[in-house]
């Protein structure tokens, strides 16, 4: 397809098209002339992701750069690469404070792995921070409930990344991107499902 | 105790704690002299709610109030006060397009009420339409899995709102604003375990 078809595909608009074809971000089309170029099913493809990272995750260019690299190049590693990627997400954390107690307890707790090096890690240890200032921080019972929950999720989570036609980081980091919002609103959807049954039909 | 002490309990400057006290956000200390006030645990926990909304969940001044007006006065329908709190959080989500036809669907499929005026619904169905656009639409076998897994999550909460000494308005609003991330920060870590355990040890 013409760049003008691949544009309007996509829903990107052409100048924006334009600008990641020269910052690097999406390969170069397959000249078949001098001034025109044919795009395919993996320009598309390469689109939805940038598309979904900037719009739908909220990410600066610098950090889709990023990503897209370790998609392009994933290096020998891929436990650290799909660790790099999900950590180029927000929320951004970093401290002078290299412990995370909170943190650490809860993973050994629950028998994970706790490594102070992984992003997630300092994401627990400000939200269980947050939980403890407002008094209601997580009991022995709620972390045993939500960790079994969580963990069906998250195992089903990389049983389809393995069957999944993206490549591993991309699976990764859309897979956190995107359902993250999906699981919240969820949550709070299931609350008033619940509450309304017990309180009695809302309106 | 006295107002420097209320602040240094809470970790609230002092003269923020005044704002809050001109702007009704804190109800007033007990008069003990012409110029001298005594206030109490109720100070203390008033001040770690509005804590929690500002600087935990990033609420603006304006959002808290409305969430404190529904704390202490619920009216007679709780279960619309608990969805007028909850829907103070962000995501703030607000359509032309009163249809949610994702959202709909989805929670047609497991059986829960549909509707389209609760705030959770637009963010669901906004949550689904990027999974779509990036071709990484929920599977049927991803939301069963999904929904029964939250629904444990969200069966506890009901729970223990119940038994909770806090007021239910207060435990819906700091529930979702607090566990949230908790949620998942866990889910991330639960990734990076179940990966690892595959993927050989990490370093």
């Amino acid at each position: 397809m013409r760049i003008s078809a691949l544009a309007e595909r996509t829903g990107v608009p052409l100048a924006t098209v334009k600008y990641y074809l020269r910052e690097g971000l999406l390969q170069p089309g397959i000249l078949t002339g001098a001034t025109q170029a044919r795009y395919t099913e993996d320009h598309v493809h390469r689109l939805q992701v940038i598309k979904a990272l900037t719009s739908a995750a909220g990410l600066p260019l610098q950090k889709v750069k990023v990503i897209l690299g370790l998609i392009d190049d994933p290096g020998g590693d891929l436990f650290s690469a799909l660790g790099q990627a999900v950590a180029s997400l927000p929320p951004y954390r970093s401290d002078s404070e290299p412990e995370y107690p909170r943190a650490r307890a809860l993973l050994e707790r629950i028998g994970q792995i706790y490594d102070p090096g992984y992003a997630a890690t300092a994401q627990l240890e400000h939200a269980l921070e947050a939980t403890e200032e407002a008094g209601m921080g997580m009991t022995d019972e709620r972390l045993q409930v939500y960790a079994q929950q969580i963990r069906g999720i998250a195992e089903f989570d990389l049983q389809r990344m393995e069957g999944s036609e993206l490549s591993p980081i991309e699976y990764a980091v859309l897979g956190t991107a995107l359902y993250e919002p999906v699981i919240l609103a969820m949550r709070r959807l299931a609350h008033q499902d619940i509450a309304a049954k017990r309180l009695g039909p809302p309106g």
